[in-house]
Order: structure tokens, then C-alpha cells, then sequence
């Protein structure tokens, strides 16, 4: 009944007896609480935001749908352990693309040890975390029915450069793209997928807008998760795009403070995805056609 | 004929036989260049970005203007030196009010040497840079003709607090304050000062928005210059608010990447000084009067 989740990116993965996050058929995701004390601030997080009346309803839609916590059986075979039930965020998606973004110029905060802080740190310069305000943690890209899905290993996500991601964010919008090619990313689905009212840039503006404002949580290490369903758009129908925050085990309180380091990598990010659809009408415009 | 800023409140100061700036009565300020590199990287810019005709018109009054550089008898007696010749931002000014806010939640770049990154590491950690997004690394408040300025020791700026820094961000427009005294600051010049379409805060605005799209340039560890001419207010007269970017010995080329360190640093600025034009909003509703 339970199984291991077919599209997570990042992350602890439940295979080979280890310990990592569940799902079933009714759409939920079950994520396993941690010894270390991250699971229980993660959930910690959970029950305070989800009855937190100053969180706007805009704002809620970003966030999994939090459900409790219940007992089952560990994936690594330890026995019944708690799990934190949240919505399944890719039940419903067909062979979808997705990107686990993690944000943040820093991944560490100030109240942390020395020793966190400089783990941290080493991680943020070697990543793109340090230059970018962001690094992407994770992704699969779905090609066809014949090719499925380009997943790159963590190791080859983990070396990323500027440059990688910037390609990354154009092939995924991209029908031209398939793995070991050379061929420049079209961003043929930008304007569907990047673009439009209720397309990722809108969204992540309202991430944004939120963002400027809001001094109740500090989402150190948090990732926004950035899919659709590829193979609606494959078939002509407009596919729904989504960005999603996850991932709490780091989440403080604001303390009247705005959350300056996840504001600015957010507006990094922004950037780049605002440059590929400007990138796109300057070149449909050159060319006197519009966009496919 | 040259002499020493008397509104100097952060950097290197030219007294007691030490290397610092020099003004004269033509309203230029002469900063000596250093020997350790950062004065030619600081010259660099300033010639870089003042021919860089990508940066928009409303954006260069925010810098001071640059005239060049002039071989000068150092301060230090040490003979003659190069010197940057720029703008003396406070020239025309009688008794003004300043804060000098550097900016940014690191005054590090990935780019440097370990050594460098975690020298600044520990200051950011140990000032508000880390928590707050920017700190306060001098200041001067006018109080009156008897009692002078407040210009508190190198030292105290260094231990201000979170606490610290909402509090003279207030005492920086009150009517109240005065040295030593335990009064909540009125923030009565609050409106003619960070509030108005001249205000600090539309200017803070304008300047952020420009950051939300450049990519020219990374300004690390420079600073927001806060002036106003406190005397004219004093005497019933508007008076002239300014903010200005200041010290560019460690900018570097943005290569495509927008500065969401100091984009981050700005914006948490900017909410702070909108709490208090907003509390004093709230305030005169309350008591049905309007501000004073």
C-alpha cells in the first residue's frame, strides 16, 4: 500500500533499506521523522504555520497541505516510526518535470554552532548557493514515451555551475532538448510553462510580494519545487504549473526581521526566469514570428 | 586649505598623524588611495561607472560624482599621494543628521581568499549584518545648538544589536531625543524625513528597483549614506533627506547575476523604515490628531 515515491528529486530516498518518504494511492506523502531533531522542528513548523491566522490565503496555496502525523512501519525496517503526512505535491501529474530549487545565499543561520555554520558554508561556496542566491538540488526532466526521463545523479547536480543552471532553467521549458545533445535549448514551452497569468514567474512574484513583507518565519535551507506536467503539454493541453515550497527542518522565527536571504535569492531567481522569457520575445520579434 | 571631514562618521579619519580624506571649501572630498589594493579597485569603479552609459539617469544621482584623481600631501604626512577626488556629500549641509548603513547580510565575496571570507564572516556575525541584512557602521545625530551631535564611539556602533539599530533608526528622526535620556522617541520628523515623494523611503524604492534588474555590478561592503540637513528642519524649513552609495573597494562585475546580497540588505532596510512611518500612521489615527 505504501511505496516509494516515483517522482522525488532531492532528498533521503527510501531504497536499499534506508530511511526516506512514503506514499499512497489516496495522494499523501509521508515523511519520516529524524533523530537528529530535524523532524521534529520540521513538524514543529507544520503545526504552527498551519494554524497561523497572519499566513494570507495567496500565500497558503504554496505550501503541502499538512494532515497530521501518523506511526508506520520505517522504510529502512526499523520498525514504527512517525511520519509527518503531508499532500502528495505530484499524485495527480503525468510524467512531470520538476526542479528542487534550494534558496538562499546561505544555507546556514546565525544562532547556529560554528561547526554547522562552517559545513554549511563550504557546501554555499562549492554550489552555487554563495554566487547565485540559489542552487538547484535536484530535477528530472521528462523527454518522451522512448526516452522517459533525464534524472542527472546528485553528484553531477552537486557540481552545477552558474552556467548549469542557467542552462538547466532553458531545457526544461524546452522541446528540443534530450540528454548527451548539443543542441540549444528552444524554450519552445517558456511561455506556458515560465509565462502567462497563472505561469511560474506570476507565481513567483506573489512569492515575492509576500516575501518583502512578512517578518513571522525565516526559511533557512527551505526549496521551492517547480514542476508540470509535461506530458499534458506533450499532447497540447496547457499544462499546470506549480511552485511549492518544502522542506521546514530549518524554518525560525522572523522576529520582526523580513527573511532577506530568501527574499534575495528568490529575486535571483526571478531574474533568470524573467530573462528567458524576455530572451524569447526579443527573438520571436527579430524573427517576425510568434512564439510556437 | 584641505582639511579634515567634520561629518565624517565611518572609515578611516585623518587625525593624530593617520591616513583619511581631506575636503576643501570647494565642496570636493579627497579620499587617499590605499596601498593594500582597495584604493585603485575603488578607482576603478569610479571610472568604469561613470563613463558605463548602461546605468540609467535616476539611478547616478545616488553616487557621488567623481572628478577624477589629484596627487595630494597625505594626511599621514607620509608626502604625496594619489587621491580619489569626489563629491563632498555634506558641503552644503548645516548640522545634518547621518547614518552611514553598510549593506548586505555578508560583507564577504565568493571569490576571495579563505582568509578575507572568514575575517568577515566573524564581523558580520558579531554586528547585525548576518541577522539584520545591513549594519550600522556610523552615525552623527544632530540634537541642538547646546548639546551638539550624538556620534557614538567606533566601539558602541560595533555592538549595536537588532535592538539597537530599530531604536536609532528612530531616535535618527525624533524631536525628542537627547543623549542619555530614556524617552520613546517621538518620530515626529518621521514623515518629513524617511516619509513624502522626496523621502528616504521613495528613494530606498527607487534604488531597489533598479537592483531587482541590474546585473552590472556586485556592491560588497558598501554603504548607504543617510543624510538630512537637521538644522533646517529645526528651523521650520523642509529639509533636504539624501541617501547615497558610498565605498567601492570591493565591487565586482555582476557577470549576468543580479546582487541579491545587497538587494536582500536593502529590502530589509526598507521594511524597517516603513515600520516606523506605518506605526506613526497608526499612532496619530488612534489619537486623532496628525502628525506633528
Amino acid at each position: 500500500m505504501f511505496k516509494v515515491p516515483e517522482h522525488q528529486v532531492a532528498g533521503h530516498i527510501a531504497i536499499d533499506g534506508k530511511l526516506g518518504p512514503l506514499i499512497d494511492e489516496s495522494g499523501r506523502f509521508y515523511k519520516p521523522l529524524q533523530d537528529d531533531g530535524r523532524g521534529s522542528k520540521e513538524l514543529n513548523f507544520y503545526k504552527s504555520f498551519s494554524s497561523d491566522i497572519r499566513v494570507p490565503d495567496n500565500i497558503r496555496k504554496f505550501f503541502p497541505v499538512f494532515y497530521g502525523t501518523q506511526l508506520l512501519e520505517a522504510s529502512d525496517g526499523s520498525g514504527l516510526r512517525p511520519h509527518i503526512v503531508l499532500q502528495d505535491l505530484t499524485s495527480d501529474r503525468l510524467n512531470p518535470s520538476i526542479m528542487d530549487v534550494k534558496i538562499g545565499s546561505r544555507t546556514w543561520y546565525p544562532e547556529a554552532s560554528d561547526a554547522y555554520i562552517q559545513k554549511c558554508l563550504e557546501k554555499d561556496r562549492a554550489t552555487t548557493t554563495a554566487s547565485l542566491g540559489f542552487r538547484i538540488a535536484g530535477l528530472q526532466i521528462y523527454e518522451s514515451k522512448e526516452s522517459g526521463f533525464w534524472k542527472p545523479a546528485r553528484k553531477e547536480v552537486q557540481s552545477f555551475t552558474v552556467d548549469s543552471v542557467r542552462s538547466v532553467l532553458r531545457k526544461f521549458v524546452s522541446s528540443n532538448f534530450s540528454v548527451g545533445s548539443n543542441v540549444n535549448p528552444d524554450c519552445s514551452f517558456s511561455s506556458r510553462v515560465y509565462g502567462g497569468s497563472a505561469g511560474i514567474l506570476e507565481q513567483l512574484l506573489e512569492l515575492k510580494e509576500w516575501f518583502e513583507d512578512q517578518t513571522l518565519y525565516h526559511f533557512h535551507s527551505c526549496s521551492l519545487l517547480i514542476l508540470f506536467d509535461k506530458q499534458s503539454l506533450l499532447e497540447g493541453r496547457t499544462p499546470v504549473a506549480e511552485v511549492k515550497i518544502i522542506d521546514f527542518a530549518h524554518v525560525l522565527e522572523g522576529k520582526g526581521i523580513i527573511d532577506h536571504n530568501f527574499l534575495g535569492g528568490l529575486c535571483s531567481l526571478i531574474k533568470f526566469v524573467s530573462e528567458i522569457l524576455s530572451s524569447l520575445k526579443e527573438s520571436s520579434i527579430k524573427s517576425g514570428s510568434t512564439e510556437s
